[in-house]
Parts: C-alpha cells; sequence; structure tokens
C-alpha cells in the first residue's frame, strides 16, 4: 500500500494512492490507521508532500555501502557511522534544493529511508519490523566541502532543503534486490541494490535506538551506493527505488 | 524573570517563580505571553520539570573555552564546532543521568543554554537577542570512550538522559562575567566564567541559523570550561549558573 501526504490547498492531509487517484484518510495513519473517507482526489490536483515531518530526528548512517566508502577514499567502517539530520532540512518531493552560500560543493546521495512507526528503545534485530511504518526514497543531501573541513557532519548535513524524503510512503516494501538509481537531469549516476548495506536495516534499528528512543515519525537513512556526485544550479535528482517510486528535486541557488 | 515548567500532578505548565510559590501561567509562555491565572503553588509542592522539549534540535558547540579544549588534548579551533543532540537527550532537574552500557567513561559538561524564542534563519550577529527567549543550565553528558571510537559525535552525546536542562528559564540574563561551576557529589570541578567563551553567544545563534532554520524551543549548548570529568552511578553533578539557579541531577547504571 502507497501512502501519501498531500496538500490540495488547504493543509496537510494523508491518503491511500490508488491508481490515479488519493483516497483521503481521516488523519495521519501512523496514529489513527487507515480509516478512509469518501473522498477520492485526481493525483494531477494534489501536491505531494514529505510523507513525514520527524517530530524528533533523522538518523542516518555513512559508508554503508562498500563501493560508496572507497570512492571518497574511506575505508569501510567495522562499526555503523551514525549521525543525525535535523527535522528542518526535510522537504518533500519537487520541492528545491537550495545551495547554501557557504559552500562550493553539494552532493547527492540516494538511498533508502525507514520510516519508525512506534516509540522504539532498545529494539532486538529480530524485531526490528514491528517498530516500522514503512519505507521511502531519500536524499542525503551533502555540503561535501564543508563535511572534510567540520569534522562534524551536522552542518554539512543539516541544511535547510538538504533531506528531500518521498514521494510515498510504500508500507509493504521488504529489503531485498530491489535497485536504487540515481539520475542527475537523466543521466544515470548511482546503479546499486538495496541489499548491497553492509549493515542491514535490522542492525540499523537496533544500534540507533540502542542509544536513542526513535519516536513515531522518526527516518533512518541507511546509506548510499557508488557514484554520488555534485549538483548544480538548475540540476533535477531523480532517485528510483523499485516498488517504492521516484523521489524528484531541482536543485537551486540562493539568490546573493 | 524566572520561568518554569511544572507537574503539580497533572500534565506539564508554565509558571513563574515568586519567591517560594510559583505563579501559573495560561499556556506555554513562548506562545501565549505572560499571562497569570490566579493559581499559585508553593514550590515544595511541585516537581521541575525539562524547562522546554525542543521541537526541533539541541544544536550544541564544542572545545568553545580555551581552557577546556587544551585538557582534552585538542587544538582550539578556528572555526564553530557544531553538532547536534536530538530531543529525545532531553531530561529535567533532578531526573536520573542513566549511564548506557555501551560505555565505560560518562563524563559531565556544564553549559550555559539558551532558549530560542522564534523561528530564526539567518540571524545577524547584532540581532542575536531578538530571537532568545532566555537562558538556562544544561549538562552536555558525554560518553568520553564512545566520542572517540564513533568520529561522529551523534551517538556519544545523543543518548537518552543526556541533556538534562534547568532548573529555570531567565529571561532577562545578559552574558556577562557570571560564574558557572560544576560540583560532583560537592566537590568543585568546573570554575569558569561564561565571557570565556570563544565563540560568544551571538556567533553561535549566526553560525547556527546560517545552516539551519532554529524552531522556538530549540535549544543552543554554548560549550563548557576546563574540568570535564568522569561520573558513575550514584554520583550527583549540581551545575550553577550565577543568576539562573542550580542544575542537578543523579547518575544511575541501567540494571543489566
Amino acid at each position: 500500500m502507497k501512502v501519501a501526504r498531500f496538500s490540495a490547498g488547504a493543509g496537510a492531509r494523508y491518503g491511500i494512492i490508488d491508481g490515479d487517484e488519493i483516497v483521503v484518510l481521516t488523519g495521519d495513519p501512523m496514529f489513527n490507521g487507515f480509516e478512509t473517507t469518501d473522498e477520492r482526489l485526481p493525483l494531477s490536483d494534489i501536491k505531494l508532500l514529505a510523507p513525514v515531518i520527524p517530530r524528533s530526528k533523522v538518523v542516518a548512517f555513512g559508508r554503508n555501502y562498500a563501493e560508496h566508502a572507497k570512492e571518497l577514499g574511506n575505508e569501510v567502517p567495522d562499526a555503523p557511522m551514525m549521525f543525525i539530520k535535523p527535522n528542518t532540512s526535510v522537504v518533500g518531493p519537487g520541492d528545491a534544493i537550495m545551495l547554501p552560500t557557504q559552500s562550493e560543493e553539494v552532493a547527492f546521495e540516494g538511498e533508502l529511508a525507514v520510516i519508525i512507526g512506534s516509540i522504539a528503545k532498545n529494539v532486538a534485530e529480530a524485531d526490528f519490523e514491528s517498530v516500522i511504518f514503512g519505507y521511502t526514497i531519500a536524499n542525503d543531501v551533502t555540503a561535501r566541502d564543508l563535511q572534510k573541513k567540520d569534522g562534524q557532519w551536522s552542518r554539512a548535513k543539516g541544511f535547510d532543503t538538504f533531506c528531500p524524503l518521498g514521494p510515498v510512503i510504500e508500507t509493504e516494501f521488504v529489503v531485498g534486490s530491489q535497485s536504487i538509481r540515481t539520475t542527475v537531469n537523466g543521466d544515470l549516476k548511482q546503479d546499486g541494490t538495496v541489499d548491497q548495506m553492509i549493515h542491514s536495516v535490522a542492525a540499523q534499528v537496533a544500534y540507533a535506538s540502542a542509544a536513542f528512543t526513535l519516536l513515531p515519525g522518526d527516518i533512518i537513512l541507511t546509506g548510499t551506493p557508488a557514484g554520488v556526485g555534485p549538483i548544480v544550479n538548475g540540476d533535477t535528482v531523480d532517485i528510483t527505488i523499485e516498488g517504492i517510486g521516484t523521489l524528484s528535486n531541482p536543485v537551486r541557488s540562493i539568490a546573493k
């Protein structure tokens, strides 16, 4: 089932995608369940929004595909490499990634994103599915120059608009050999499969929830395959994960 | 004016401290202003809570007192060293700091904490006071061994209970030569003044808000003076900042 958060002129609502229409739900399905209303809207009449705005955090794992770690000249880490992006970095499908004036080199990173569905602390790997609401697609946008300069990645990965999410939540996704592909202006840049992760989604949920309580709507970004590269004003980044859809975002400079 | 968030059996409310009583406010003063009710409660009958739960993030600056940077064998950084603690790490005065089983060395770090009062992006240093609601005290609790091992500090500084805040918000605090002192079980460990910061509060607000939008209730931890050290099960950490008060927290092991 594909669930989307959308706007049709008024505030944000949730719905279930049904062909070229959306069936409107009574509230946020993470808290209200999947109770449908009689309202159906054509997809062409709505704007899809970021499927969630985390109440707490976007947890992310770095260097979690071996070929990507190597392409940046890094060793493949033994332990998971965890960092946090603030919820203020989240934008939706179609929203612009704004290039900050502080950076000369901003890069895309296509990733599978886990949406947490319940309060989760100390989750055993075997139980990880019980705390997952669904999966979506993320772009872990990174100011590569500032990432190297700052040491801590909070700024380089935390700028406003640096976490596009969407287009929908797939509640029935099960990690297998699904392809994850990123194009910039139609040119293929990343071409991997989500089973190439070093630390599995189960391991990531266990590791993150052993440190901090995960709240419903919190996100885990699971790492990016090889092929990352720069984006500049005017580009369009499309990230496609088989079974979920395509997250597309334009790139814009901030007027100085 | 000293503002506190408290519980008197029911949910969280806000009030203004008046001697040994608290004057109850109609709502959250960050959004409702300081409208008082007729209700007054003795301080002895209430439990003070963390003065805010950030809707987004706790932004923090590392190595911001020269003597502290040196005591850990680090250079004094040229640029601000910014990181993020999740809002799930926040606890209130009197709440226990829980020592995670993953770490063998947890340390206290007494800090002045800024509470943001309005949506803030690209704030000029000269305007920093316009986005500040008040100041409180924080303990930037850190798993020192994991901080060194992980590289990224998100886990080492992000565990649940690793951001005690309180006891109150002082809305009229102006950074000057106020003392900041930390004791463990009554023994003086940190003894500095808040004007020893390398990057001022104005510079920190400008730097953070140039990267991410700050939301009302977001927190900035401004760095810790020299004298940090380990805490163990049974300890009590008291951090006192002149003009604000004392934040006191016990330390407890998690039962294995």
